[in-house]
């Protein structure tokens, strides 16, 4: 079950990297490094950072092959249907949940002290969206003050599954616990709109 | 010969990213800078992807010493000649080419998987120009669909790669044979300004 | 001392994370990562470049929450006094000073050749600025024409230590000699815009 959460995360990473490709106007190429850098992204950082080798990409070469024939195929419609979109918010959301606890997880795993580990968790989950915006010359959606929680709830998530590991909970429970967390608290901030609107913009 | 041709493509990165960084209007340290990840971004990448250490210019000093002398050379030029600009097209297919090629080789005989192996490939061979092109704060021109073929070029010349060592084709000659088919879909993109325009822009 | 001054440089590298992140209106997501970026930036590329794990920011994990508070507690402020941002130029210098030479010292140590490892040192000391630059979708300020010396100063620095251990000073003098320098090369193009103006610009 995990490996069709994996597998619908990095789906819907590389869907939103062509959608934001497709704005810009790139090219195939474009779309095809895009959909790529966001569905891999985070985990790519996560990885080099840890030092785990080899990438999990780069292990598990179906991925790889997958988010190229998603692009490829996307290219080709004349337009992505907005249904599809509003389906990729559920399977976004499950990526983030899943790819934030496994970050973590897999950082606590290597003795990483906690907070250090919830960072890397986010940096998992979020990295591959900011690196999209970065490349498409944008400042990414993710820092920007109108943008529903995203981050935010992976870092919650993050001490979630790390106060219920203190608590003596099971791995695998808290594990779940943490990730359903993860992907509600999302889903609740898209559904109301709710956003992190606490600096004072446009002064030094 | 490979040295040569490597030495080339190093110094035809960095004059590309001269000519960029000089567009920007950037400081002797802005050109230097740009000059170098142009250079060095894609083979740097594709060691660190890879795990391989130490990065190949840090092992090869005299390569960041001569990108370090064409950039400040360059930078005492009124203006670069528009001959050299139209060499440096020549010089640069023969880099992709080769920094393609080899890094393709270089990840199969760590035992990545072929399709995998094509894309660490393509990323060594074009990502220093991506690099360059979001430092300088512009849409990466590889992803432009104005751009003649660059990317596909990489990509279609690991695959003719792979193809000739499952044809049991001489290690050395697939080699020859991949590299220069990439120089010459390279060349006559540029002539005749293939691009590819498969993506529908503006739409979501 | 030098953990002291390591202290101060994260600090400041956080501090001006957070100016570049509120010029941009960025939420409080965005103040943190951009934050976390700056402050980290640098020092996490030389660790990755040269393969040194783990990174100094995972295994000294105060940092980490000493950057987080800083943002968040800098994001309450309605604005932040001019005075801290005066007092900042020297906690800067101070820090580019000490990460440009112990990032140049670790490669050293590593058996990499003088050059790269000044080049490593110039890493250090000023990435973090370029990728909150590149985050905040802006050209870095580094490599603008108008900026004062900067990675000079860090590079100038990286030399004096390479001379004066060639001298056979003792290490630690040469060291300190070598930071100071740095400071006060970046201090005096402060306080007199002294800046590096050797390229043509708006020309190919």
């Amino acid at each position: 079950m995990i490996t069709t959460i994996e597998l619908m995360a990095v789906i819907s990473g590389a869907v939103f990297g062509v959608l934001a490709a497709r704005r810009k106007g790139l090219d195939l190429v474009g779309v095809v490094s895009v959909a790529m850098m966001t569905a891999f992204g985070g985990g790519s950082l996560r990885d080099l950072l840890l030092d785990r080798h080899p990438l999990f990409w780069i292990e598990h070469s179906r991925y790889p092959v997958i988010v190229f024939s998603v692009a490829c195929g996307l290219s080709m419609l004349p337009r992505i249907p907005r249904t599809a979109v509003r389906l990729l918010d559920l399977a976004d959301a499950l990526g983030l949940g899943l790819f934030s606890i496994v970050g973590t997880q897999l950082a606590l795993d290597q003795g990483v002290a906690p907070f250090v580990a919830v960072l890397l968790g986010v940096i998992t989950g979020s990295f591959g969206g900011v690196i999209a915006d970065i490349v498409c010359n944008e400042v990414p959606g993710l820092f920007r003050p109108d943008t529903p929680l995203y981050a935010t709830c992976a870092f919650t998530g993050g001490w979630i599954l790390i106060a219920l590991l203190h608590l003596s909970v099971s791995a695998s429970l808290a594990f779940a616990v943490a990730t359903v967390s993860v992907v509600l608290m999302r889903l609740v901030a898209l559904k109301f709109r709710i956003v992190l609107r606490s600096t004072r913009t446009g002064q030094e």
